[in-house]
């Protein structure tokens, strides 16, 4: 959680070229809340009627800003709405303080758009435990409000990044009833990621129409599969906020439509990898797909133990093929699994099957596999019908290097 | 799990000078099950009538010697007993073949010893998934038994390391109605550390009698605040075995002794911090103590979330009093906690009280608490009255040099 260091080996070429999505308009501004020489603070501003839905850290100690969202979320979508995000400091663990502080940024946005408060949503990243120096937020929010702009999504994607090595955008485009829908996010996080939920801050923004109820409840559906299923290092933050915002300023209805939620899905999952393949010191990208099992609950937490494992993430960064490791966390995830009707294959290799080794396993061709920058784990448990699909990186000197040696 | 490496810098000064426990012979030889060079294979020849107790792995992937001892555990402690452990090859996720293996290591000992093979306990330790050359094992049984000495406990320990960087032993006497009755042990384990139970191998004597059901009663009560209250990277072994043997050659019944209680309870705590000394790269030894929480199973919910997070262990091995990620920790163990009800301190300095930074913190004395080598975190929750202490090190590159660049 320490400072912006080279562009992670994983990232994608560049930043997407995002298309706009009617009704939303974003400004970013540098305030100074805690870094210099870049941007850190973000607003967005919808238009009336928007629906807006949110998933949020279940953490026990979540921060001022997550309990104000979680508070507001639900409300008639009546009015305008805005999001207004910081980088730099979380207002978590900020007791009192902290709650004041996101008033007074919701106050200030209320007094120069007219949006009402409850309206308002605000987020915070960065260092945990220090006081927001709000101030500075509240003197940027006229210059702000004065440079809103349908085209400055990826300006806002690089306003809310803390130790992101690069901006994390995604969009799609689907076809309703003969009118173009568009669906666009962003997102940042790359250490303190493990659900609930997986990532820090995710924000979606779609023209399409969508009742409040049902935006909501797709979006926690769709959270289960991909936000949820990433993991770079077990912690989880004290802020994590997803929000998906749904204009309907191009006057299409999507609340039923399977294709949009199918290209939803799409939007939030590559989002989803993007923060693992930006995971603090990652340089593998390892999916982990777990079938067989007894239920779809058992293989998530097979596979997200797999994912956790210290032995078996440092393995990966060795490019070593260590299935014994694998059989371990399998062993100690707690789900049912049996010894002998496991198989596992790194890649397309067949490692091990029947509780041994396999009598074709070549460790060459596993060694092969692992080289890759983009690794595969398969297992099968050979008990059920239940299956999940999870995502994390490895473990390496620069996961220590970024941790050890600066203040989060 | 790699390349023994230098002796940790938390190693004591040197082996402890452990006095004989009457009814009890060691012997040790080099095999060649993998390593060259050293020993590797350990025997423990126990007086007739010896109570054994034992505690094992809760992994669904145990080991074949672990599944063959806790088959045998609790039989009636009938003529001589013996443990023989052999280090190198874990035989885990070794199929049919295991079971073999284990089975003709005890004909073998049965053969030459005349003890009945229903009292030979052995254990595996090292790689996991390769099969295990047990032939190399039978042929040095006659020379084992040969060579069998009751001051040769050391040796034994030294037979059972992988990993380790230090031979790993602990002693107390006790004066029972006169009597003195003497309790010695001895432990290996430094990676894939965590409950249950929380370390490889530890086997320990006593020359007093206690019953059977006592004895294992005891021992299962005394692992909970003991081994399973350490951890060094959250990853659970296949292997992991506990046993404890009451040769009773003393002629003292302890089974209600207190005192006794207390001594073993003492060795016990010794060899699991000896463990978390000998952690995978570790250069701080950290207690954790939490108190104010519900109940007790709550605070250790709480302990190990902290102990176990990479970003908490991380930051101590940066010497960083990095509260915020403690905080974190306790947000996402699961268990009950109100933010502004927590106090943290990092050694004497209190850090964080009411949901806050305290007002009288300086982070130069926390700053200077880091620094040290024996490291405490301290966190109530006021809640209530449960409490806890669980113990492990920091996570440093260290760990990631052994883990990423050996085979297991």
């Amino acid at each position: 959680m320490g400072e912006i260091t080279a562009r992670s080996p994983l990232a994608p070429a560049g930043f997407p070229d995002l298309p706009p999505v009617r009704g939303v308009r974003f400004a970013s501004v540098a305030a100074g809340v805690k870094y210099a020489g870049r941007t850190d603070v973000m607003l967005a501003v919808l238009e009336p009627g928007t629906s807006v839905a949110g998933v949020f850290t279940q953490s026990a100690t979540r921060s001022a800003p997550v309990l104000d969202c979680q508070a507001k979320i639900g409300g008639a979508p009546e009015g305008p709405a805005a999001i207004l995000v910081n980088s730099g400091n979380s207002n978590a663990f900020t007791g009192r303080f902290g709650q004041t502080s996101v008033q007074e940024i919701a106050d200030a946005v209320a007094r120069t758009t007219g949006i009402a408060t409850d309206r308002i949503f605000t987020a915070s990243t960065g260092v945990i435990g220090e006081p927001l120096p709000h101030d500075r937020i509240v003197a940027k929010i006229d210059e702000l409000a004065g440079s809103l702009n349908a085209d400055a999504i990826q300006d806002a994607a690089e306003a809310i990044m803390t130790t992101d090595t690069f901006a994390k955008g995604a969009a799609a485009s689907v076809d309703i009833d003969g009118t173009p829908v568009t669906i666009a996010g962003i997102a940042k996080g790359s250490g303190m990621i493990a659900p609930d939920m997986a990532t820090m801050l995710v924000y979606i923004f779609t023209d399409a129409r969508v009742d409040q109820g049902a935006l909501q409840t797709m979006l926690s559906d769709l959270t289960e599969t991909t936000f949820n299923c990433i993991t770079v290092d077990s912690d989880t933050s004290t802020s994590d906020s997803l929000m998906l915002c749904a204009t309907g300023v191009s006057g299409v209805d999507a609340t039923d439509h399977s294709g949009f939620r199918n290209a939803l899905r799409g939007v939030m999952l590559d989002l989803a990898h993007q923060v693992v393949r930006d995971g603090e010191g990652a340089t593998k990208f390892v999916e982990i797909r777990v079938t067989g099992a007894v239920n779809d609950a058992d293989a998530r937490t097979h596979g997200m133990a797999i994912a956790n494992s210290p032995l078996v993430k440092t393995a990966i960064a060795g490019e070593d093929p260590n299935w014994g490791r694998v059989v371990m966390a399998i062993g100690k995830s707690g789900a049912a699994a049996d010894r002998d009707r496991l198989s596992i294959r790194f890649g397309d290799v067949l490692v091990a099957e029947n509780g041994w080794v396999s009598p074709d396993y070549c460790e060459e061709d596993a060694d092969a596999h692992m080289k890759g920058q983009e690794l595969s784990i398969s297992v099968d448990l050979g008990l059920g019908d239940g299956h999940a699909t999870v995502w994390t990186c490895d473990l390496t000197h620069g996961y220590i290097e970024i941790n050890a040696d600066y203040r989060s």
